[in-house]
């Protein structure tokens, strides 16, 4: 048994970066335990992409295109259509209740990503009538300044969904911090008893994460059939990756998650009819990754710099625009895709919440 | 946008043996609903699997086999080497704090093997030395008669795991009695909230369920590497199918799940290095299923008449083993694979949890 134990963590050497947590295990194994099997913490390995250098540099979708075969989905037009009816509802429920939804952001640290993310929430409260509150804290607060601020909201009346806009500061204790909003606010649907929910058959959470129900509502949408496809996620993070798989295999896809250890990603990637792509990783996916005639729905949105734009950046996707455009056949883009459909989900799961609250249909 | 809705539901109708929620859905699509996307709840469908004519029938593993070429995993081997361990633990317990681990088993009605599985899980606890208590209900028992015999077990401080033996009738709410287990006795780890942890990376599920478990303890004693192969769960139940491609993925395998929706399963399986079945489906598994060389983990666990055994019937797996055995590797026999491992498993949960709460190391 001793030379199986040594087979797993030489392994898992070859892929750690950094072995702290495999001497843990190591000695785990040398001890007195009852199983082989590590704990699960010691497994936690992160997810480190080799960018692919065949496709072409950084995407440009203001690039024109002549070979473009792929339809392209209008997140921003579908996103503005579900805002619209959601300013009707809020309406409603203001000349009804005399009460509107309402959202709490708290936000850690300056990153320049998450200031404009967090800005553009606050933009879209305001434009459906929702009201909208920011919780700024110094990069270097506690987390118990984190859970004050969580717990404020979590009493406050007039507050239906809490957002803790990730990432964190690496200090803080993001599990902790998470655990702390209460469920019936958990508008980003990251509390485990949602994610649970989420994943087991039969059962329902109270609000699904944002992203992953901007990328089902995209496709049912686009008239993307999912029942019985083929589904490849790529990436497994807690935000994206996971609640997405597990919603497509609720609506009966055939899910596989391909990660940083998958072996020849792009040949399993390019059996799918639909891929979405959470990986995070400029220019991931190229067209050879792609089926002829396969859905892609590119998640990504990493921050690139460029003095050109109002910014100082501007967001590009995990998905080679340029080359996978001519292999698909619907495809969004980024930006102008998943993005803007997120937040419409962030005001779908507010609304939703205060509905409930308020027993309002 | 109304065509896309009818396109979702004739797909869905033509899947759906009865259109009860179906009718639901629909009414939903045509009111002011502000997402297309259908609530998960009227997704869930049964998943209705063709069993496979092109085996032979029945298994058997009482034949011989000369074409054997598969190492067969012990299950019971494995099993009563841990046991042993457990019950030297139990025992330095029992020494130093005068008390032993202690499970509560509820059992509703008097399905033929719910008995068994009870009979066995009683037997493993007075082998190794653990208390064990099995609340006996009838099958019109009412959901607060179970709910009101877990509440019991909740508070009794001489019981560490509470296990509800499934499935339940189909008159009781199996969600609302799962959920009345409290967390720190819920050895079953079907609670959402372990279902969610076990989900999250970074997070740690106080149990992880004893037949998810089981398959990987089974995979890593028998030294065959996960990280980074193609794994194929068959089957989504959320006591086997979930959780274990849930940690299959945790051990950085890359998970495919294989429902009754998929199409081209015996394709799709046939490309993995580690395929787990268990889909309750006689033979569903056969040897072109398989690529060569390939691990196969056979949770199927399915009685089968035959009045020459003690209990008039006897287990057979989704693994038509005759096949299989001359393609794979590796491959679990039905019994004597994953069922002892399983209870063992349901032990060292239970051991862990007394632990845990004594602070006993």
């Amino acid at each position: 048994m001793g030379l199986v134990a040594v087979t797993w963590l030489n392994c898992l050497r070859r892929r750690l970066p950094q072995n702290t947590r495999l001497l843990h295990t190591l000695k785990g194994h040398q001890s007195d335990q009852i199983l082989m099997s590590p704990a699960l913490a010691s497994l936690d390995l992160p997810d480190i992409w080799t960018p692919n250098s065949s496709c072409q540099s950084v995407p440009d979708i203001h690039k024109s295109f002549n070979e473009q075969t792929a339809t392209v989905i209008d997140g921003k037009l579908m996103a503005t259509e579900i805002r619209s009816k959601i300013a009707d509802q809020v309406r409603q429920m203001k000349k009804g209740l005399g009460k509107v939804p309402g959202l709490a952001v708290i936000l850690v640290g300056q990153r320049r990503d998450s200031l404009t993310y967090v800005r553009n929430k606050i933009i879209a409260c305001e434009e459906v009538g929702m009201k909208s509150v920011v919780t700024e804290l110094p990069t270097d607060c506690a987390d118990a300044d984190v859970q004050n601020a969580i717990m404020r909201f979590n009493k406050d009346p007039s507050i239906h969904g809490i957002l803790v806009q990730l990432p964190l500061p690496q200090h803080l204790d993001e599990e902790k911090i998470l655990d702390a909003v209460c469920l019936e606010k958990d508008v980003d649907g990251f509390h485990p008893v949602n994610m649970g929910n989420l994943a087991l058959r039969g059962r329902e959470p109270l609000f699904i994460p944002c992203t992953t129900k901007a990328c089902i509502e995209l496709l049912i949408r686009s008239g993307v059939e999912i029942m019985g496809k083929k589904a490849v996620v790529i990436g497994r993070s807690n935000i994206v990756g996971l609640p997405t798989s597990l919603l497509l295999q609720r609506h009966h896809a055939t899910v596989t998650v391909v990660h940083a250890f998958t072996e020849n990603p792009e040949q399993i990637t390019s059996e799918a009819d639909i891929v979405v792509s959470a990986a995070g990783v400029p220019n991931l996916v190229c067209g050879n990754w792609i089926k002829s005639g396969a859905t892609v729905i590119d998640v990504g949105t990493i921050p690139v710099e460029d003095p050109s734009c109002e910014d100082g950046y501007r967001l590009v996707g995990d998905v080679c625009f340029e080359e996978v455009i001519k292999v698909a056949s619907v495809i969004t883009p980024v930006p102008g895709g998943v993005g803007p459909m997120t937040v419409t989900m962030l005001l779908v799961n507010t609304l939703d919440s205060a509905k409930r609250l308020f027993n309002f249909t």
